[in-house]
């Protein structure tokens, strides 16, 4: 029998990021000032970003050298391992191969970690002291802290009010590397205290927390703002994923006929995918591409293509993306990492041209293969991932249905042992779907800025 | 640079388990009767455990062959990673190399799952259908159902009612996987109602859950019972860890001079340290072995060396071991998994005869080195395999003192993700040592059984 997890050694580790804007078709439009609407210059974003940073998200070079610090740092959980998820397919009867890579093996649980740290490392070099960042559920907040510890910055991290009090653990995890956690609204910006005024109860929200990491990174010499998605270098550093994949996969003697991962920002699905859209745009290659959201945050799937802002107080440049309108709130889902009502320019770009596929599901199912999975492979998925696995599921049950052995390779963003909580509500038969409704939609798409 | 990781190949995995029984110097004394204190035989032992463990408890066979449906699971996340903490070297400034086994990699997040899964599978083929057990914070639980969902076998787990409602996500988990997770006590079984009608309100204990477990399993045909930790069977499927350790070291070109894993019940240390005890036994090797206990349950370095029950109601056979007292009720650690009166015969009988070291330590100072250790490596570490950690940096730091170049390895048994609560209280000053006092360790003593 051949192996059921195909490992990579450390020095097969990818030495440069893919960077896929040197083989789109069609880039996105550029991202304009969000007061002049204007396009942005690299001297808008100093104040909260580092030039390697910035260098990287407007660069055309196809291959950025990955720098040894960074890999140092990523050798303590890299390569991640592929796998062959044969007793899933087992379960479900299938001809088809199901791999997964697995990026849940990272100290922080995710994918998160592959750019948290080359975000810090970026800062350090050019002298940053602290950096300032937003977190939902916690799963960047825990990235970015571990980043931050591995290279003595200083980290502050705000924390969405309801999160912080329901989800202690990913919380408690940020304070084990030192972060400053902080509940959002916080008393400590402007745009915080805007908020508390009008309503001290406040339970907080992700555009609410940017505004004040953005407020906070701007307002300090020694600090910069982090994000964990979205961005063009965040899904660069992502590619590592994809990149090793390709080469495990070559290992195991196969080429995917559908590459899938689930998309909230884009940061994990571009990671995954980028690569082999490479093959897709340069070589020919016939691969299908499938970004996964929840029919409760539909950007992809129905949202509207041109510009918007990235937070709740329009603090940040407009970007060229599939958006659900800043304004949109999406319902308390358990995949809270697929919550944000914009996605990034660059998936969004290669959706609209029709080289990437995307798909909603109700959260039901999505745990129903979760649980599937959990106790056909033992992994405990995140409810992000989750999403990703129902897609896997669907396409394998496609394939008994054509008779066919097609080949399935997703990404395991996470694994979901701090959102146990979210298992329970399944397993009580509480969750609700949420498909968000024609006329709710469509008044989200009326408030869009006009540009 | 060497790598970081010391990874096998999954053809590289044990091929048998090894059992120290054939080359220990004594024997311990065998396990009595507890009713007519004669030693038990195989009969004794069949109501609640199948022929296949029931063989390999008494066993003097230096290998036992690992069958392939067992291999096959452990190939979901066997072998483990070998690491090499150059990052904590660092921190501590020691000429010491530092290398730890990670067993926080399986799906139950430690070594558990090496003896659940071949337990389950014994009980599988001898026509068993359900197996009942107990757990308190929640590790052994997790562990048997991840392996009785694998196997297509029901579970029941008794799970101590203090952890049952304090730990809701380690019963999830298990109820994930399908479990039926009982608060203990309970009115199920005669043990429990013994103790509700005397304390409606009692917080239940592991001596109390074992003894409702194992009277669920002697009272039904279908149904067996299974233990996570302290017989020589346990003992024996954890010898993967040391034995594909032993294969990194060599294959990192280091031989450790000292062997360090935490000791409960001792089946984490006995599974680290004992393929490096044949090689101290059979071929005269020079290799420290140093098991570490909490000092508020000091059972190896304060107990008694005799005969003792290995519950609290008496049900199950005298052991020969180290022991505080059946009724000793140990201090409430954040080291669930420590928190046992008795420990392993074998792990006993070697530590009787000089052949182990133990040690033993506050958890203030546990904590304080996991951190550290989080901060270095990123691996967030169980309270348990912290006591690891600690006496890991206190050896790095021994070397240092001396200016030697020690090899150190050390089991890390499981990630400490579902105990971010006990961090919480280090962070926050309120940990609590708990040495045990000369006059409560007497009186613990003075109530031991008489044989």
């Amino acid at each position: 029998m051949s192996d059921t997890k195909i490992l990579l050694k450390e020095k097969e580790m990818p030495e440069a990021w893919y960077n896929i804007q040197a083989d789109m078709p069609n880039l996105p439009k550029p991202p304009l000032h969000p007061v002049t609407k204007e396009p942005v210059g690299p001297q808008d974003l100093k104040p909260i970003f580092p030039m390697g940073l910035i260098e990287q998200e407007v660069s055309r070079d196809r291959w950025i050298e990955i720098p040894d610090e960074v890999r140092e740092i990523y050798r303590l959980w890299r390569p991640s391992p592929l796998c062959r998820a044969r007793r899933l397919e087992k379960a479900l009867d299938t001809p088809a191969h199901i791999y997964y890579k697995y990026e849940g093996v990272s100290p922080a649980g995710s994918h998160k970690l592959n750019t948290s740290v080359p975000q810090a490392y970026y800062n350090k070099k050019e002298g940053i002291k602290r950096l300032a960042t937003e977190t939902g559920a916690g799963q960047w907040g825990v990235a970015l802290s571990q980043a931050c510890s591995f290279f003595g910055l200083e980290c502050t991290v705000y924390m969405v009010k309801v999160s912080y009090h329901q989800k202690p653990y990913r919380r408690s995890l940020m304070q084990v590397f030192g972060s400053n956690v902080i509940p959002s609204p916080s008393e400590l910006t402007s745009s915080g205290r805007k908020i508390l005024e009008k309503d001290p109860d406040s339970l907080g929200s992700l555009g609410i927390a940017i505004s004040e990491a953005v407020e906070d990174a701007a307002g300090r010499e020694d600090t910069n703002y982090a994000l964990g998605s979205v961005l063009n270098h965040v899904i660069l550093h992502q590619t590592v994923i994809g990149l090793e994949a390709k080469k495990q996969m070559e290992k195991a003697d196969h080429y995917p006929d559908v590459v899938i991962a689930c998309c909230g920002g884009g940061s994990n699905f571009g990671g995954m995918a980028f690569p082999f859209a490479h093959d897709k745009l340069v070589k020919g290659k016939k691969v299908r591409l499938l970004a996964v959201e929840p029919i409760s945050c539909p950007t992809l799937t129905r949202g509207h293509f041109g510009y918007d802002y990235g937070d709740v107080a329009g603090f940040t440049p407009l970007l060229w993306m599939y958006t659900l309108g800043k304004d949109f709130m999406p319902p308390g889902i358990h995949a809270g990492g697929l919550r944000y009502h914009g996605d990034s320019p660059l998936v969004s770009q290669l959706v609209h041209d029709g080289i990437v596929e995307a798909r909603a599901y109700g959260q039901t199912a999505v745990f129903q293969s979760a649980v599937l999975f959990a106790r056909s492979e033992g992994v405990l998925p995140a409810p992000e991932s989750s999403h990703a696995i129902h897609a896997a599921v669907e396409e394998a049950l496609a394939a008994k249905e054509a008779g066919e052995k097609r080949i399935i390779l997703f990404n395991l963003s996470g694994h979901g042992l701090l959102d146990l909580s979210s298992y329970d509500a399944y397993l009580e038969g509480k969750l609700i779907d949420y498909p968000l409704p024609e006329e709710e939609l469509e008044k989200a798409l009326a408030a869009l800025p006009k540009v």
